[in-house]
């Protein structure tokens, strides 16, 4: 009863609706990380003191750092993926709604590491965080299953490559941060290098593309570019 | 003096921005939950006794998720609602201020139960939950209350159907969490175990309605056929 | 070099930005008023004396939901005075920023009156508040000192009388508040209610000119019936 | 493949939404502020030892208004600066997301100048202020670096003065912050003096270009008259 382009078209407002919800989420979730950076409290008020105090946070500022940057990467992606879909339907919607949480949460363990991660229980702290790590790895496992080609949410245009190629790479992902968390549960700097490595590569990563394809955006032309790519995978 | 599509126009466009406006109020809602995760404090500070420590702070993740995934059930609702509105008055204006008034309080319990759920204050604790979540049960039987479709502010084709629908379900959902509340007084977990239950039941009842759909929209003719469905009520 | 209709479309949107961002803002502000209602710490931890810390963060309770519901009839005038505007001035831009200052500064003597209303230390709090209450009025007023019909601001259409009596109407709101903050120095209780009063009569004057006026709008029309009806005032 | 038109729309559309997300970010971390500004705790509770502490605390409402200011002045340039843009590439958009951290852990160092300003520790706090909006002097100074003309990522019709004068002055004012650091070094309140003097002289700035140009947009035009005005530089 609803023709064709209508539909698209109501199936792309609730898209954008969506999207503007979660990039709501995303600047509250980067934003509170700084509210986990605590004024020191100091025995002897000096300004030698204080100093030492704020340079003993270093760990802190490392966890603000990674996290801020892990959701802000998160937050390009999440963008780049969901301007590939036309229509939103309920293993979608819950998909990103578990992200959502995910990514809300990590404000968490950031705090953890901060805390703890110069002191015998820098370990702990560090697998804590490699696993918030690895839920928010595992949303977007299935964020991109909800993606699958066959389920018909896709855009008209959009090459199935495209979607198996981030599949590949959000599993790898997944793989990658259940090492380093196990790492981390042996060494939390090794473990936290490593994942703080990962975004360094992902980042990287998008600022190549970008690049690359000229101009941030999404249409099928250069998202098939991106996909035949030799250096991508 | 108006012509009845301006005056429409215009109504469309102060739903949209009243929207956009609750959506902040509930990105934000949600995210400051993830504030109310503590890192614990640690008397001897080894990995072993921060594993413990972030281990028996279970009833804090639990009460997060849960509220989270209640709030955000609620956006589902909250803009499946607002879609069959043209324009707003007083009454649909303060309840939407009383339901956010709410939606951002629920952190205030949320870490209640955090924090005192397994210990003897637990029932007290989870007895306020409940209250706290009949103040926004409350909100919502206002709100449907408010889209009447004898008071007027309904889109044109809006079936009388689905409103007296919704509002059976908000009344429902009412008693429901009454109940819940007086057998949290009882028993603090099955209390809470009803209140999490409805959520689980309703985010799967959101899940159907949204495949059965076919697509996430809110046009009259899916409208009727959800009001309609004998598996609704 | 730029005809009037192109600059008047420009200005509509640098208004729409600025109302957007106010929006953020002010619903951020709105949010945070939550995180002052605090977990109490109990000595021996039963449910009983849970209930008697909870009952008696009473004035906690009474100052979110004062704070929350001044803020939230801010955000409709702030909205209803915006859309009177067709262009931005420095004037304008800092009184909005004055504005927005006050409006997220209120969380702290909300949290104040929350902590010390029923203490021996009740009317500094409540001086406190009613000083930052007076610090909005007085952003209100040159809000509406910046949107004098002189200063040619306004979209075309508005009647002066609107203006007129809005100025009049904020100017009095200060005078009150000014009374009510010396009364909070004498009694803290009878300060701060005749400050509940007032937003209730607001919210109340809000309500019916939102249902006169049949749909919330700001067509100039309605406007002028706002500003010669006899209620007014 | 893809015309130059439709490019530059996606790309305009791709400026919009990272607009609204450094918006976002920006509105809650001037909000969060005002988490800052904590109640005081009273060893004898009165009035009068309340009034004491809360004007104790005028470092905190200081430092709260000029980190306030600050960002709210960030906020105009950001807008005024992206409103010159096309496309977004790698370079622009990774100096924004450093800019985003900066102005987002800004709420620390605000924090720790309230705390510890007039103590022994003042200076201190103050150069770790002074090192804060470094950075975020340095993320504008990559930002204006990305917009070089020469890059490709300007509007149609932007004249190269108008970069050129912009970059200078953020080059400028990083050596200022620099001279204001140093000081803060030797007195933490000339130091800070010199910083609350820099957002006076640029809202001042702000506030002239914005009725000079007699309304906020950003039409070619009038940026170049803004580029070639004498008052500038």
């Amino acid at each position: 009863m609803v023709d064709a382009a209508a539909g698209s078209a109501a199936g792309r407002s609730e898209t954008a609706r969506l999207e503007a919800f979660s990039d709501a989420v995303i600047a509250i979730a980067m934003t509170i990380l700084a509210l986990e950076l605590r004024v020191p409290i100091l025995e002897a008020v000096t300004s030698k003191n204080l100093v030492s105090a704020i340079l003993d946070q270093w760990p802190s500022y490392f966890a603000f750092a990674l996290s801020f940057t892990t959701i802000l990467i998160m937050w390009i992606n999440h963008h780049a993926r969901l301007s590939l879909v036309d229509r939103i339907d309920g293993l979608l919607m819950f998909a990103n709604g578990f992200l959502m949480m995910a990514i809300v949460a990590l404000s968490y363990p950031t705090a953890l590491v901060g805390e703890y991660l110069n002191t015998p229980a820098g370990r702990a702290a560090a697998v804590t965080y490699g696993l918030a790590v690895l839920a928010t790895s595992a949303a977007w496992n299935i964020f991109m299953l909800a993606l699958r080609p066959e389920r018909g949410l896709l855009r008209p245009g959009v090459p199935p490559e495209v979607i198996a190629t981030t599949r590949r790479r959000v599993a790898i992902g997944f793989l990658i941060y259940l090492v380093a968390t196990g790492v981390a549960a042996v060494n939390a700097y090794l473990g936290l290098g490593i994942m703080t490595a990962m975004w360094v590569f992902w980042a990287t990563f998008a600022y190549r593309a970008l690049n690359r394809r000229e101009r941030w955006s999404a249409d099928a032309t250069s998202l098939e570019v991106e996909a035949t790519s030799p250096s991508d995978g």
